[in-house]
């Protein structure tokens, strides 16, 4: 018991690392303090879910996807895509089941079923939650771009061209033209101060 | 159709502004460049779902409402524990429902399911999440300890004070034995280089 | 004696907090490393005293009163205009009046009589103190405009429609004109090396 | 009037610096995310405030003095005690006199009178406000170890020697047995929830 | 030995601060987080000896002068181009001298030797150097501008202007036409993934 | 020509991403804001000079071959010890072929050449500047300890079993005894303020 706690407190330190790695791509591009993975991880679940919900598949599977969708990056760091020119990497699913060694049979299943299914590309949830992580990005390129960037055009192009579902277009083709601030001054407005 | 879609987009920039948003506890604690309250949600949905697939619960249905635990600090932000003895908040699941206004209703529904059970604690997953997001507390104080930091130990007791599940405690007693970095070093010396 | 002198550094450990916490429009506008609240306290009293000068009044008053405008968030921390919707603040005099318990009289009685008359909004001192507080920010705009945030209008407006000074809206419609390192090529050309 | 208005924007762009300079005491100390000379300026300006009034001296005059005591290294940059072997520099006096060419002289005449009478070291004011300036480092260093620095000691040891009012003595001496979050956990305990 | 040791050890841990200077000129122009002088100096040696290989000089040597051309400002600080107004330094030759003290003369030897060859500013490496120190300047100027800073046009200009060899006038005319990151999708185009 | 120089352009600013990525084991080890490769890179070759002049190399030679020993990293990113069991990376010297393509002959060729003879590490300037890398990460990881940091003895362990110079050996000894800052204060009590 104490020896399956170790592993999964280990387990537990290991993801908290997500949260100090930096998007490598924004580091290129020169953003100042840069969003971690797990930012990154973190909204592309809540995208996940909507566009599940939109497409008509399970949000909770779609998030929970996405949820561990770059959970390896604690072992291989988020290589750009110009350094998987330099870098052969090991499979996502295979580092995935080293992460997992040592945990209760219940736990391991269900990350390994999840990343298993993410990297199969086959399931509607798994669509939804790859396109959630495109669609993460060409928002967060977005606000880059508001916030001074002149450098994030790439990463919309990119985006917006690895897209699959309606849902997911359709939202992309919507967030080029709004700011990212609307929200802020819309609820202002419909809403008096307390 | 568009309206709709400009609701989704304006969520999703809101839900984006966690990532900007630093943990205000780690503020006052005097912690150089802190995590995001979209950090914290990351991590806490991971250990969400370990501790409901070590308790028996559903480790997807806690992760998903770990995942919106904190969706309603982009209006509230991260109000400290010394704050909300000069602050009277609007109810969380309140706050939800004025944020989902306009989404699709199966959008709208899974999110203000999901914070309506969280806020309820009662369900066993809304249980497990709770406790996961003081165990998630716990963990980043002992690792912003370990970084340099002689000020977490109030963050240690009150989050560990405040776990309820067993498999928590039994981590939360776990995680004051190792050092956060563990991990790296047994993982390197099990596996050679390739 | 011992006491008393517990309190004072108490408060003045208390104040200190103010140099952490970031202004929380400038996280929602996703400025990179915003300014915090003493930077923006100290600038604030600077304007205050040059507002005061040019319409007469007392400048070392209104800096005072600038100093502490914003001490209060020590405990409230910065609710931005949006979160006014759904937080409901105890006043900042009574927050003061429980800042200066156990103080020495004398430095109590200073505190908050510069407390009471900014927020009564009356005096000349405290209407150039107001001023100052939202030149300051249209200020702190425009130079994070500059510096590449496309998103800082909407604080420019809401800054500049408050102003009630003749002198306050005279140095903002100046403000926007001028470039905010001007004086530095100014100075440049003026004087020669050493 | 317009070259006058030009002159104060200008004036109040250049204190503005004060928010982008760090202290560069702390840089040396490799503290991370240093603080700023209008971060340090403000709360010098509280302190000198405190020390006045409980040395029987002018509160307000001596934050006066204070809130300008560093304003003439927007042009001199904060030369470390290290630098002041290699560096000389012109007197703060006459650069303040610089500053303030082309201001109104209601303005010109209260700031250079306070940085006149803050150089001179000879009012109770002045002689307070330069306790303030040492206190306030004294706290920083304290507080930087608290957060994890180990070489701070060198900051308290020489701004402990410098002080000279009983007040500043007895504060220092307090302050060096108080944690710099006291007062956090002494509220929480005295004040419930809303 | 030991005491030799020690004086290595310091020198060392000396130049090691040029790592947490940041290069004053980016402070002052607002940008956020800006490169260290180590940052600045790394790139300036690499420029060097590109120039130098082009104009026919020695590569190596430009190199080496460059390594150690801010060297001086561990004691001196970065003194931007206002504050040179206000301060009169030792000379860098004399600063390095005591740097120096206590050195194996082998290593005293190559360091002084080096500094006396850029600051004569006669030799084709020095000229080399000296070049390189201004264009490095005017790509990152450029390189900010193109990450949102709106204020970097007179880094450039002054930059251009003060170009004195053939190979370094090109390569700037070079630089203001390409993107900072033209050479990241360049070489995406040419190679594939492994 | 306009190609040729496009090329070194590109390189050029290659060359400066070092600035912007972090060293990863640092990141890892949770310091915040951890130095950069080009950090790293002009120290290590300050360094390489050192110890070829004490162990009678070419300390010229040396902090060319150091400039230079990352500059692969632009492409290959900085792989963590642990990432090394994950990822297989191409050989250094084939990246640098890479790089300097297009470049001018005289530039490709010194380049080309220092790298291959620092990874051949037969050489004794490569030698030194092999350990070089090894002491600069040592110090550092001195410096981050002294700065707060737990977590930095393995740094320290690594990097000193993997010295093979003589010098080298005696100066990390030497740096385990003594403080980063000492030269700081010795510097102080010996010579007076101008």
């Amino acid at each position: 018991m104490a020896e399956r706690d170790a592993r999964v407190v280990d387990f537990l330190y290991e993801l908290g690392l997500l949260k100090r790695h930096k998007r490598t791509g924004w580091v290129i591009a020169g953003i100042a303090e840069p969003e971690s993975i797990a930012d990154h991880s973190h909204r592309t679940a809540v995208i996940a879910s909507a566009i599940a919900a939109m497409e008509g598949a399970d949000p909770q599977r779609a998030a929970f996807l996405a949820l561990f969708h770059d959970s390896q990056e604690t072992r291989t760091t988020d290589i750009p895509h110009l350094g998987k020119r330099y870098l052969k990497a090991t499979a996502n699913t295979e580092v995935t089941r080293e992460q997992v060694v040592g945990l209760p049979d219940a736990l391991a299943g269900v990350i390994t079923d999840a990343v298993d299914e993410y990297e199969a590309r086959e399931s509607p949830e798994a669509v939804c939650a790859r396109d959630a992580d495109k669609l993460e990005c060409l928002l967060q390129a977005i606000e880059y771009r508001e916030q001074g960037s002149r450098q994030t055009q790439p990463w919309v192009d990119t985006s917006l061209a690895s897209l699959t579902t309606d849902t997911a277009k359709q939202l992309a083709r919507e967030a080029l033209e709004r700011g990212p601030l609307e929200w802020v001054h819309r609820t202002r407005e419909q809403k008096p101060e307390l």
